[in-house]
């Protein structure tokens, strides 16, 4: 089998995620799907290196899929993003060893969060960033940021349903950035659980509200009881932006 | 009366256009002038800098409107961001002096054309940019760029449709950047045609793609005969950025 790696961007406005379900054509992954197994005359499946919500969006997503005859990586390529919708687009095809495996292979992971944080709208973010009109406290948030570095049982932080797997992630890195009205949230780690960085990222906007204090998040973390998905940040906000392998 | 002058932003892929078109309701002029005479309680009329087309953006457009009872400025600009859809906003209200003109009192205007210029489609920016998936030739584009330079008859460049005004405008300077896959043409002029902007932009690509010589320019000026408008480029690349006073 010839196996290749894919980078994908998507806006991920319109889509109930990036899992397939079932045989329906509103996710990332059966959108592709429909379109390799077209061109490969076969059915392919690709393995993404994680999922990612309904609505959430990726700069660089990877994923590999096996299909029985070669084909050049660019005709791949272009088939792929002549047949994709526009808000689906495939930016790097490349043939890798057939060992290679998006999920069981990534290292670790970055999500990138926008907010937007100043009082009006931003007409053309307003579907790629979470608006908070209240200023938010750049300081406070820093300061809360660094109790979520290391490794933790994220239970507070997920909607995870199975109780049976482990719920303890690393977290290597969190920055935080001020760019031209925006606050942008970097979150390395070695993996996250279902709703992690939303849950994390609405308690971060709370400390920057001064609503909760920065070091309130160790209680909550040692707690393991779920903060409220009403405090998750919204999903058009969050980016899947970078994978390692 | 009390005038103020706004500085507003929009995603004009919804309108129209600036202009109000009777009482319809589908441009951002009909938009703001609605909220505005609820505010007021009178009928207020806005005055815009220069008009953009159906489907073209605005970083600051600027405006001004005169209202009989005076009224606090941020107080203004909270109503009228609460009422106003979320592709409309309005960044700065104040007071200025009755004789202020949003139209006449405007020296000059850039507008900013963004170029996606990579083999993909950009997701997140498909209708904030043109796609161009064959490389450009920047070079050669602004050696293109010089020949618009200085005072011209732009009837070849626009589709005005009035013969009896003059088609003389001045260009000050075109500047092309090239970044992160984007190429952004800004051009700053003492005014501009209908259609103008779209129709150099769209020549400059023909420039890039090695379609025509940058030096016709001159001649296609001199000739005053209409650029086709399937040149044109596309009204979702194109921002009103800035307008000096």
């Amino acid at each position: 089998m010839n196996n290749y790696k894919m980078t994908i961007q998507y806006d991920g406005g319109r889509y109930k995620g990036w899992q397939r379900l079932g045989t329906s054509d509103d996710t990332i992954q059966g959108k592709i799907e429909n379109v390799l197994t077209e061109l490969a005359g076969e059915t392919v499946e690709i393995i993404g290196s994680g999922r990612t919500d309904a609505g959430v969006h990726a700069l660089a997503q990877i994923a590999n899929f096996k299909i029985s005859e070669g084909k050049n990586e660019s005709e791949i390529m272009e088939y792929l993003n002549r047949y994709l919708p526009q808000d689906i687009s495939v930016v790097e095809v490349i043939s890798v060893p057939e060992r290679f495996h998006a999920r069981y292979n990534a290292k670790d992971k970055t999500y990138l969060y926008k907010i937007w944080n100043e009082q009006y709208t931003n007409p053309f973010m307003r579907k790629y960033s979470m608006h908070v009109d209240q200023k938010l406290d750049i300081t406070k948030m820093e300061t809360a940021c660094q109790y979520f570095i290391g490794k933790h049982d994220f239970t507070a932080f997920s909607n995870a349903k199975s109780k049976k797997k482990s719920m303890v992630r690393e977290i290597y890195t969190i920055d935080i950035e001020e760019n031209a009205g925006f606050i942008e949230i970097r979150v390395q780690g070695n993996g996250f659980l279902y709703n992690m960085v939303r849950k994390m990222v609405g308690t971060l906007i709370e400390v920057g509200l001064g609503e909760i204090e920065a070091e309130s998040i160790p209680g909550i973390l040692e707690s393991k009881e779920r903060v409220q998905t009403g405090r998750m940040a919204y999903a058009e906000g969050l980016y899947l932006e970078k994978v390692d392998f």
